[in-house]
């Protein structure tokens, strides 16, 4: 197959780019001597996540336990579930994962789910690894003492054990420009660093601080007390992080973009080109529209769940119908779980069409 | 099971209130002799396709050629893919459904379109069935003579055969208040009629005018011109459709909102709950957020791909770790493509599990 036969709407991966991007944050990481568990959330693909650990991953973040299950069954190692497991029928299924794949590390923010998670994981010869969620500004626990305490009590019981911090600020992630990003993660990770410290001087062993984007690697990358990244989004990038701002006050061009959804001209009103992809096509999280690459002038606009419309009255070629055009997708993470696979291309030959096993994996 | 082990974010169905709404759609239409053929787009569930049915629609609507797939597939009758199938490849996925299901309407806007179907269906003894598709600003042709000679030119071609008139105006459905939806419908629905009619003069039979939707369906179902009926969003109901207005000018309130999203609070942080649906939860393309059911006072804020962030300090009762909230998403069909199933409940008890079979199937 090649790419002018895929049925569309469809995500196209570019290869050559893709590996450029894994190979460019696989080295800067290894220079600096942190581990690398990349997150799969951005990607819900096994053999994704596969491409990563061969150049290095050391495993791989999942958003939810379900994404995690998918993961696991596909074989990746060292699984880390962001977002705590909350209530007995999880906490049993991550029970249940634990035995299969006894070094994922699950992390937690309240007491009672820790010592919910210690009861139901029973005796055991491996004790479920728990990290702890520090808070700034969504899900965690505050750093400092209250984080200490959390640490202290999972010490404390049998069944579970401290693996470390989970230090992640989605907000520094997308803070502009690049000097106020570098100032924002280095202030939280800073945070987090303290308290690991403190974890420490309190007898505790805490091997792991975790976290990171792909807007805040290369600077938490020189933290010397953070012990690994966890960014996702370098894979495919898209627009949202191509406006971040690089150290020049240009566009973010740490990393190319990979991914794109290819449409077709479907219908030609006078002054329009309508395309196959819409809101099921696209995420519109984010307050801009797909960026049609390959053509200049063209403006998307928003037509409904399955159609765009573009204007082309200033279009560099005319538009016709069956016309095939790819987009830059404003948000990659919530368009990718939109679709079921992967187009992988080399050039213009679909190399593997990868399942995106834990699409819809939110659980 | 029951509703509170379902595994979140998950899609609950209220039963009671789905019935109500089918039955409240069925027997209007029926009472003014229209025929149902509501529109799969929304639910991409044969389950619901199937309710439909049983309750006297004559099939189901497909947006994409690979919905209807799926829909066949499962049986389901009297198909009609209300966007044009364009390109070499899916024209020959065409005609091998059609060959499946005979009965399976296409719409086309374009002369080379039909051109390339007709060569591509080859003789047969049931020739392929088009409906032209007519244009209110999104796909279609001009009404009035430019549609005529589309039809003319489907009714001289050996392997195609005419059957009338797809008029669609996706604008009219959420046009607000109440007076102005009757007159804009009225409008441009009165087009497609004087169309048909001109189809009729030329000595081409015209059995089909197909259009509405939940917004419209009061008024078209009055236009004697109109033969059948093609609303989807009726089965659920959404935020939106809340919003366009009843005949006395407060809410539209013809039907029911018979599905939520369930999450649950998986972090606490002070004057915040924490909920496990952000953007791969809920579509996000209109600009409101979730609106929580069952409790006063909690404004739902989005907080990235994976959480909401729940601004409780208003909130009626207090919300807890494990918590469960529900909410009427904002715009139903995007947010249904997003899941795998929709749990059907009568009460508390999950009656079925319904898988969405045709989830992302927008090619």
């Amino acid at each position: 197959m090649n790419r002018h036969e895929i049925p569309t709407p469809a995500l196209l991966l570019d290869l050559d780019a893709f590996d450029d991007n894994i190979n460019k944050m696989s080295s800067h990481l290894k220079a600096r001597n942190k581990a690398f568990r990349p997150h799969g959330k951005t990607h819900k693909c096994p053999e994704v996540a596969k491409a990563l650990i061969n150049a290095g991953a050391i495993g791989c973040c999942a958003a939810r336990l379900s994404e995690a299950e998918v993961f696991a069954a596909s074989g990746i190692p060292g699984l880390l579930i962001t977002t705590a497991v909350i209530g007995k029928e999880k906490i049993a299924r991550a029970v249940a994962l634990a035995n299969k794949a006894a070094d994922t590390i699950f992390v937690v923010d309240d007491r009672q789910n820790v010592r919910d998670i210690n009861d139901a994981a029973g005796k055991r010869n491996a004790p479920i690894k728990l990290a702890v969620d520090l808070f700034f500004g969504r899900t965690g626990i505050a750093p400092g003492q209250p984080a200490v305490e959390l640490a202290q009590l999972i010490d404390s019981l049998p069944n579970v054990s401290f693996v470390g911090l989970q230090s992640y600020d989605g907000a520094a992630a997308h803070t502009t420009p690049f000097d106020a990003r570098a100032t924002r993660t280095k202030t939280t990770m800073g945070k987090a660093v303290e308290t690991r410290a403190m974890i420490e001087r309190a007898g505790i062993a805490c091997p792991l601080v975790t976290g990171g984007s792909t807007g805040t690697y290369r600077f938490d990358a020189e933290n010397p007390g953070m012990t690994e990244l966890q960014p996702g989004s370098f894979v495919f990038m898209d627009m949202e992080y191509g406006t971040i701002g690089g150290p020049d006050g240009s566009e973010y061009r740490d990393f190319k973009n990979s991914l794109t959804v290819v449409t077709t001209v479907v219908s030609r009103p006078p002054g329009f080109a309508i395309v196959d992809g819409g809101y099921k096509a696209f995420s519109t999280d984010r307050p801009f529209t797909p960026e049609a690459v390959g053509i200049e002038g063209v403006v998307y606009g928003w037509a409904g769940d399955e159609h765009g419309r573009l204007d082309v009255s200033n279009a560099s070629r005319d538009l016709k119908l069956g016309d095939r055009i790819e987009f830059i997708p404003p948000h990659v993470d919530p368009t990718v779980n939109l679709y079921d696979s992967i187009y992988a291309l080399r050039g213009d030959r679909v190399e593997a069409i990868w399942p995106i096993a834990a699409r819809g994996k939110s659980q």
